[in-house]
């Protein structure tokens, strides 16, 4: 691509730096820019800056936070007993958006992966140990991802806190709502098998 | 989607206000910015601000310019006497990427569409009029849509210079490269007949 304008260039090559953006988008995001006023464009450069400056990690759960505390940990009101452990950001704010979960969380950063490099210092597990032992943690459901190295990091945990007195449980895996049954895979479909649930369960689920 | 911080949320609104990117795309691409160092992210919201506040549109051909000429109209070893008449900035870069056109070009801001409200007022044409008088104009040369506004335009103008001796012309309408004649519809496979060329024309293309 051929510019006329080195301003224009360079917007465009930093827009094309960020994933899933590609130059001909880049292109047509900074277009929609110019036709902006200043004082927009100034807001959309402000917010984004602020965020990375101010933006820090929660002290408790590792959440992103504005200040010390997360909203989440600063939220008395939610169940203080019941930690959900997650690998990411993402994770914590599609549970929230379901607004189905009134506990806490731990974001774990990743899960353990010992062929990515990844061990158990290298994720936030000893902050997770010491919140159990020094909260009143009644319950810790796990919500990583459905393969092998979300199940090691699991494992890993629950041998760590086989001494505690802490209730160890993981989200229900089966088939998806609106899924097809006869497409779902042979794993996911034998486990929904065998881990079935009494109807009343199905039928009169109440928040937490 | 709940955030746990407003500093996150502000930043996935301003990126979801961009043409084609919604919350999700926006989140990902502000986690994205959350991973890298200040001073990359201090980078990025420079670039667009300055972008926004510092670009002017060339006094010549309208398009985008960094000082009072853009590059295009400044660089003297262009071709001078042909000025090629496009709708958009987008244009440009398209034919400049092209870089087979060694010639000018005029930025009109669109095509005359009175459906839309669209007339020749609202449309850099006077000023177009205005440079084939004052310089040595011998060639317009239309790249506007395949439709009827762009045809409608390429009308309006040729009868505004039916009293000059600058000659007009438009790109070649035809079957594209790697089309499949079958796919092609009526129109433009009609209009490819009787426009056909001599082959010679067709195999011994050099730049202009």
């Amino acid at each position: 691509m051929i510019f006329s304008s080195s301003l224009l260039e360079n917007a465009v090559n930093e827009f094309a730096k960020l994933p899933g953006i590609g130059k001909k988008t880049a292109l047509r995001l900074v277009l929609h820019l110019l036709k902006k006023d200043v004082s927009d464009v100034k807001g959309f450069s402000d917010v984004i800056l602020k965020m990375r400056e101010e933006i820090h990690f929660c002290s408790r759960c590792k959440n992103i936070a504005d200040k010390e505390l997360c909203n989440i940990c600063a939220d008395r009101s939610r169940k203080q007993e019941i930690i959900c452990v997650v690998e990411t950001i993402r994770d914590v704010i599609a549970i929230e958006s379901t607004q189905q979960y009134n506990g806490l969380y731990h974001v774990l950063g990743g899960i353990i992966s010992p062929l990515d490099g990844i061990g158990p210092d290298h994720l936030e597990i000893d902050s997770l140990l010491k919140r159990v032992n020094e909260e009143k943690t009644e319950e810790l459901v796990f919500a990583l991802s459905p393969n092998i190295q979300g199940d090691t990091t699991i494992y890993y945990l629950s041998k760590k806190l086989k001494d505690h007195r802490v209730k160890i449980t993981t989200i229900a895996r089966g088939i998806a709502f609106g899924g097809e049954l006869e497409y779902a895979d042979e794993m996911t479909l034998a486990r929904s098998i065998s881990n079935r649930m009494p109807i009343e369960n199905y039928v009169g689920q109440n928040k937490w």
